[in-house]
């Protein structure tokens, strides 16, 4: 089995795991938990979003999120912003990297942002040009890039063009993102052998799974085998998708560091300290984590 | 990813699975679960065991559970037994496959039956005997054959030192079990690499996986990788094991018959009906299903 030696986790836990909890989470307690992230050795994580609160009123302390955490200068702490007016509001208050996303699918789009997928790029277009004259890191998160909740299989041939029209715009990095939690490994393994052979892109590749039908795990061991390297996790394996009925949580980060490890490849991650914050999590949620550390009887003898 | 065009399942809920129950299951509601994955289009199942009722209360029933179900002739009715005695109580009550099992680990096999490895394979031997005489199908399950939850990993020299033995000894399959859900899809795609390559068995090669840490289906797709065509589920994920503390349920038979399909892999059996059953099964248990459809939200736009 082909694979790689060191693999980069993204946590999403803090945006993309929280922002579906219908009840607001305090603010101190979003900062406890990045805090606690911070000591595991985590490099990467998207903490909170700049969308209009009434579209995600869970995020509508962003701001105090980011002046409340302690900022470990050696880690990147990205916010999603839906648009120049997110941007502008991210930069204001010191955010480095940015996310972006886009449905693949135009129904999923359309209820997600009330604009086809080709009006999302376009808008986007702008965002990206100043992102790149100020220094900013730009991910462009393709979401349902396999299966939309309401359009079903999504073609890959689609998927594929707008990671072209995407990575000739010059962003940093292109997630590839089943939101929905439905795509098998062998799907997974196809379309992202096609991006590294047919594109070659510049752009890193990052993949994104959800944990609906179990598959998650899968999909992480089928893109490591076609050179994936970067995968968002959620810690607990908190989430779902609002506008994605039926999705569950993300792959659980704890759950694919236990796996990564236990094959031998290196993510700089200690699963103890992970281990600390699946407990800080289980309170925030009234949803069942994705994650299965927290199931696993205590009692079991020491291996 | 080079896959298998065709998947045989090997249904073990109604024995790996309800052995762990502690409440007794009434011997109807048995029969009513097999009768019921007898429409499923499953073609073999490990219907119930012959072990002393002081070890395995749940199976005392084995006679009544046989006499009791509408047996299929195009399906194969497996029963698992501990030893000679059990040999000719199974034969006794008309059943043609029968399944043993030995732990690869000795402490583990000890905590089971009290002999080490070598003692059960020896005392074995003489079943393997009388069941090639009587033309009676035979599997060898090797209990723990990558991780012990006493000794912790189990050595895959060892591993392949008893199927060589057990494979000389003329049984129809050898199963390669991860007793305890530990095993991760390097470690899968390496052990089931080297019995191939190095042995080519005689015997027809299953694996089974628990999905504690939630990696079966991980190791589902490892195994197919290297050419496994066989194995064993438990319908809703039910199981565990009374001698491996801390173990979850066997890798569900409705999540891995969707993953196969999904991936375009034939496997003869209708997902619907199996979701059927997976509704028989949840009131039977007080442990948590490892499947994952119970959990789907029903309000789900159709795809």
């Amino acid at each position: 089995m082909d694979l790689p030696k060191k693999v980069e986790i993204i946590e999403v836990g803090p945006r993309d795991g929280l922002q579906n909890e219908a009840d607001f989470i305090p603010t101190e307690k979003k900062i406890q938990l990045i805090n606690a992230l911070n000591k595991t050795g985590i490099k990467r994580m998207e903490a909170t979003s700049f969308v209009h609160p009434v579209y995600v009123p869970q995020m509508k302390d962003a701001k105090e999120v980011l002046e409340g955490i302690e900022q470990d200068p050696s880690i990147q702490y990205m916010a999603l912003i839906p648009n120049e007016k997110g941007y502008e509001r991210a930069i204001k208050n010191g955010v480095r990297a940015l996310s972006l996303v886009v449905g693949a699918s135009d129904s999923f789009n359309i209820k997600n942002v009330k604009m086809t997928r080709e009006e999302s790029i376009n808008k986007f277009d702008t965002v990206v040009e100043k992102a790149k004259d100020n220094g900013i890191f730009l991910r462009y998160n393709i979401a349902t890039s396999f299966w939309c909740p309401y359009e079903g299989k999504v073609d890959s041939d689609l998927v594929m063009d707008m990671v072209t029209r995407i990575d000739r715009s010059g962003v940093d990095e292109i997630v590839i993102c089943d939101t929905i939690g439905r795509a098998n490994p062998a799907q997974v393994y196809g379309l992202f052998s096609r991006i590294f052979d047919e594109l070659q892109p510049q752009a890193m590749i990052a993949a994104h799974f959800h944990d609906t039908y179990g598959l998650a795990q899968a999909n992480v061991v089928a893109a490591l085998q076609t050179g994936v390297t970067r995968f968002d996790t959620s810690i607990g394996g908190l989430g779902g998708c609002p506008f994605a009925p039926g999705a569950a949580g993300n792959v659980a980060t704890e759950d694919v560091v236990f796996m990564l490890h236990e094959m031998g490849i290196d993510t700089g991650i200690d699963l103890s300290s992970l281990l600390s914050c699946v407990e800080i999590v289980k309170p925030l949620t009234s949803r069942e984590l994705t994650g299965h550390f927290h199931k696993i009887n205590v009692n079991q003898p020491q291996m």
